[in-house]
């Protein structure tokens, strides 16, 4: 039997989740793969947190250098997180002609091409399928599946922390600071949550699906990015009433005009496939010129569902003989040749808030109208006595962000007039 | 640049959609792949069919002899469907040397053990993805990413026709056999449709994931089959006011207590992410001990959508240099020890009409209770004044589907009291 030695570079969330499938899977992996896997060693600080594993202190090392040197380790598995010192660690293993699977999407992310080089180096191979969407298979079925199509979008909920806070803003009716606080207590959100909900997680993980969808490095500095922490319960609760679902979308689109990569909140259309997506779940809704539209669902995070990913891509790595790589040119940047679009066009939805007064509607559709957007819908509410205020709701077709801005702004600038408290782009 | 040569055996809908696909894509597939992927020859009989869709009459044959010994072919796509000729070509093809890929479902399900035996025998690939839901993912989901785990349950709609069906039935209230005549007319059916309608499709498809799921060869005559063909409005209409929609499921499950297989019409809570699978969308939603839940969705059926599967398959293999063949003991039968359930739990939905008199409640849930049987909701609907009748709906707990029969049997058996028109099952 083919005997496989694994070793881990930290016993965090996926870290330890990993050891656990490893551990409790070998007879089945014996047994169905015909693979001996075992844990050879693990790379962790904190003894203590490794013991209570269930890990033998034996293995347990703080040193890169020996797990590099150790002739029974054939892939390492990192699951440390960040840049450093994840980077130097995975170029070690690599180097030492080990294979290497990683969850590390800001690494990946920023630092592909020289990883890849070293790999190819050293004919390893370079999995990652746990960077994007724990357990869902999403690099796999656009490399491996997908891979004879133009995808012309990919359209995703790939931040299952802030889902789980729109959810339940959606659902429950609490403010985003209330909803921030209960998900750090449960575990749902970091002490300092602002790589999720300030979109750079959704930026990293966007920045290697648009790559491989589009076949050019896509770096994550193109990502336009729009967080969630502005997000108000009034416009989740107008948006129902319209139809539509507010959900942090990573949108990557591919046309002859260029490319579009962008985080951002959107309203979507509720009877859309991602609009049902709720609480940590994540989605990715493909569409290619062949296979017209995929999604892929399930669950984006935790120790189990990103163990799976990267036990996949462990069994994977020990069943196949030649090693892929990119099919972009994975150089740090992008083709010169790419054309990003920024000014990109979309639906908008406007919330406004204006002084009860003849005209009011009037003057504003006319500088929408000056701004070449045309108004889809108008829901103008109830009169607020106290201020003698009303709020005015319209939503737009397709437009120009370029628009949008100069239109808002102009409305912003007619003093005591009314005021655009909310633009959120609305995406079908 | 790596030459690679293809045969496509049967120009049909997906047949149609490859050579497209390959003809079309051939610079990108050369830039993103370096690949350079021609259609050497097709075998079809109907020469104005391949002439009609630009294949350039010097490479249409009708002799597989004459494909199999043409060196410039590296891959025969089998496309012809059923058993026969395509089997007696895809082991000529084989024992030729080349790589297959096929779409054929009932040839994969029925012969796969002959097919891996000749395709190891010659160190070829054999690839199926376009056998299962088009273009969906959904193999290589199983072998290639969810592998690491020991998958539970899988529940999917994956046969488009009848999804197209009772979609219509259930948004526009027509009847099974309107739809059927229009799904016909518009190439959504086969004239005859009983392959789709009576279930046989899903459970070849059926047969196919659940042996690569629990790791035995699951063989179709052990499916249990129920179609669509019986289904009736009045049981949709019902279902709906109970927050049901009404699927034909295809569901494997797999337990300490054996492996169920069965394809039927079930009724399933509005809120699962399957119950808003519509039209000829397919959806697989799978569960494995470590990755939870993830669902699968797209176009299960088409000449693109298929044809992006077996292009898929055709870079897969032109890109890979070892091939993988199932996990399960490929033998005709399944592992003699494995424990089919033909006897499953579920819950159940019963429709009767009774006769409008005191007593009658009293006696139908005396014996369902007698049968072990725990109701879990009664809608009483209106009186009929002409019959002097009532419609009784009646859903269950979990029980036995013996359970069930029993005492649907017995309440048939009060002569002129209340009979079951409809049962049900209902899925959670």
């Amino acid at each position: 039997m083919k005997k496989i030695g694994v070793a881990i570079l930290g016993l965090g969330v996926v870290g330890g989740g990993t050891y656990k499938i490893l551990s409790e899977h070998r007879d089945f992996y014996k047994k169905v793969h015909g693979l001996d896997i075992t844990v050879e060693s693990v790379l962790e600080i904190n003894k203590e947190r490794a013991i209570a594993l269930g890990v033998s202190e034996s293995i347990i090392s703080t040193n890169i250098a020996e797990i590099c040197s150790n002739p029974d380790i054939d892939i390492v598995v990192e699951v440390i997180g960040g840049v450093e010192p994840a980077k130097s660690y995975v170029l070690a293993a690599l180097n030492a002609g080990k294979s290497v699977v990683t969850s590390n999407k800001e690494l990946f992310c920023k630092y592909s091409h020289e990883l890849e080089k070293a790999a190819k180096k050293n004919n390893c191979g370079l999995f990652y399928e746990a960077c994007v969407c724990g357990g869902i298979p999403v690099i796999r079925s656009l490399t491996d599946n997908l891979q004879g199509n133009k995808i012309t979008s990919i359209m995703g909920i790939i931040n299952g922390t802030t889902n789980y806070i729109l959810t339940k803003m959606s659902n429950e009716g609490v403010t985003y600071s209330e909803v921030v606080k209960e998900a750090q207590k449960l575990g749902y959100a970091e002490a300092n949550p602002s790589a999720d909900v300030e979109g750079y997680d959704a930026a990293y993980k966007l920045s290697i699906l648009s790559s491989l969808s589009f076949h050019t490095k896509i770096p994550f500095t193109e990502v336009y990015r729009e967080g969630i922490t502005e997000i108000d319960n009034t416009d989740i609760k107008y948006g129902k009433k319209l139809g539509y679902s507010l959900k942090l979308l990573a949108i990557g689109k591919n046309s002859e005009n260029g490319i579009e990569v962008r985080v951002h909140p959107a309203f979507i259309n509720s009877t859309h496939p991602l609009a049902s997506v709720n609480d940590s779940y994540n989605a990715v809704y493909i569409t290619g010129d062949c296979v017209e539209d995929v999604m892929l669902y399930g669950r984006g995070a935790g120790a189990l569902p990103t163990g799976s990913a990267i036990v996949g891509d462990i069994i994977y790595c020990a069943t196949h003989e030649k090693f892929n790589y990119s099919t972009f040119d994975n150089t740090a940047n992008c083709d010169p040749a790419t054309k990003f679009i920024t000014n990109f066009e979309s639906a908008y939805y406007l919330r406004l808030v204006a002084q009860d007064r003849t005209g009011v509607l009037s003057r504003v559709s006319s500088v929408l109208s000056k701004n070449d957007i045309s108004v889809a819908q108008v829901i103008q509410d109830k009169v607020n006595k106290q201020d003698n205020t009303v709020q005015l709701i319209i939503t737009t077709h397709l437009t120009h962000e370029k628009n949008i801005n100069k239109a808002v702004k102009e409305i912003n600038s007619i003093d005591g007039f009314a005021k655009v408290n909310s633009i959120i782009r609305v995406v079908s």
